[in-house]
């Protein structure tokens, strides 16, 4: 029992938490830390989040190396290059590139975590090599749910009950989030989509039309690389 | 689906709620709502949560009606009456006197909560009385658990949890904290106590040696008072 396994269940509740003392892992499983993950995987040299269109905008100045990524309503906005769809970071469109990617709650969840001992991405396409990475660390662990604006959200909190399933019982002392997350995670995990399609998340992203995103970001273990914060982009994580 | 059933996990995400909107249910199952329930039960006029010790004692001059409560670290303060725990609000101590009660949890959760169309508390104790008279009202409801330092906490989820389970199917429009709160409760309601072991807070809790109390705080339907919040009093409610 000597590291602590915790969950922040939203952002808001990052003050909470002394960020210098923990590995922090972002999660943001619909659709941003998937679609990081997935484009890491797929060769993107680097990924940068930021929260506003206006600055992923902005990118557009620095050279044509870099990729913008930017939706409002679940459409691409005009004159970007594609929106959040993990099935936009394949590897004849990331390769080698460096996309610029326009994400609110992840970016939010980023910004409050930065001093971390390191800031690393999971969704549930990378799950398991995620966590065999987690247990080769010997440092606290706090997961950290990107939510939905500020708020808990259940799709962020199965996949950190996820991780929790994966190390628990390796001298690690979890908090009553990472109980609570562990214990819906597995009550959802034979059927994660049925699970969900009972919130009201649910409803507003089918409203977007874009179910088939979301049933992408719960496939799990597809990929391997780990993203991890430097400086102001993410890049594949080297052990 | 006209009206909202949600859940404030924490004090902490309470200003992203409009309070006004709702009737607001104040949750902290160990001890003060329990012992708050139990006291107005049993005949307390009033019962005036505060937040420090040092304001508990100022009731001292305003004279000797006041029943002053305040314990740190599990015993009661010295020149104080009795501390938290339930067993302290039977009639014989309690019946026509108005408590001054220090908690930490539950008088920021209130505070944050003023202006708010209603505020009542709950706890296992009152938790069919609190539903009956929620089933009657005809507004948005916010279930807010004081939780531990700001923080989520297990007990006071599965209690919101519990409430949801009686009021689910009534034409709420649920959000994912509720139906995350619904799913522990039913996962833990056959054994509270034995789920709740799990949790570090019950570590916490035996140190200071107040299994009785929470043994008590888990008993359900034992009272039919609802507390509400009159100025800075809590009284009973009169339908």
């Amino acid at each position: 029992m000597n590291k602590r396994l915790e969950v922040c269940l939203t952002p808001a509740l990052l003050p909470l938490y002394k960020v210098e003392d923990y590995i922090v892992v972002i999660i943001d499983v619909f659709r941003a830390t998937t679609s990081i993950c997935y484009g890491i995987e797929n060769g993107a040299e680097a990924i940068i989040p930021v929260s506003q269109v206006e600055e992923c905008a902005a990118y557009r100045e620095k050279g044509l190396n870099y990729l913008l990524a930017a939706e409002r309503d679940g459409a691409v906005v005009s004159g970007f290059d594609f929106g959040n769809s993990p099935f936009s970071y394949t590897p004849d469109k990331v390769s080698g590139k460096t996309v610029v990617l326009t994400t609110t709650n992840g970016t939010h969840a980023l910004h409050l975590s930065i001093g971390a001992k390191k800031i690393v991405l999971g969704a549930f396409i990378n799950l398991t090599a995620l966590c065999n990475w987690l247990k080769t660390q010997h440092e606290n662990i706090l997961l950290v749910c990107a939510g939905w604006k500020n708020n808990f959200n259940l799709e962020d909190t199965l996949f950190a009950g996820a991780v929790v399933e994966q190390l628990k019982g390796l001298q690690f002392k979890t908090d009553d989030p990472a109980i609570a997350a562990n214990d819906l995670y597995l009550l959802a995990k034979d059927d994660l989509s049925g699970y969900l399609k009972k919130t009201s998340h649910s409803d507003r992203l089918k409203q977007l039309g874009i179910e088939a995103d979301i049933a992408f970001c719960l496939n799990v273990d597809m990929t391997t690389a780990i993203p991890v914060l430097q400086q102001n982009k993410l890049v594949k994580l080297t052990a």
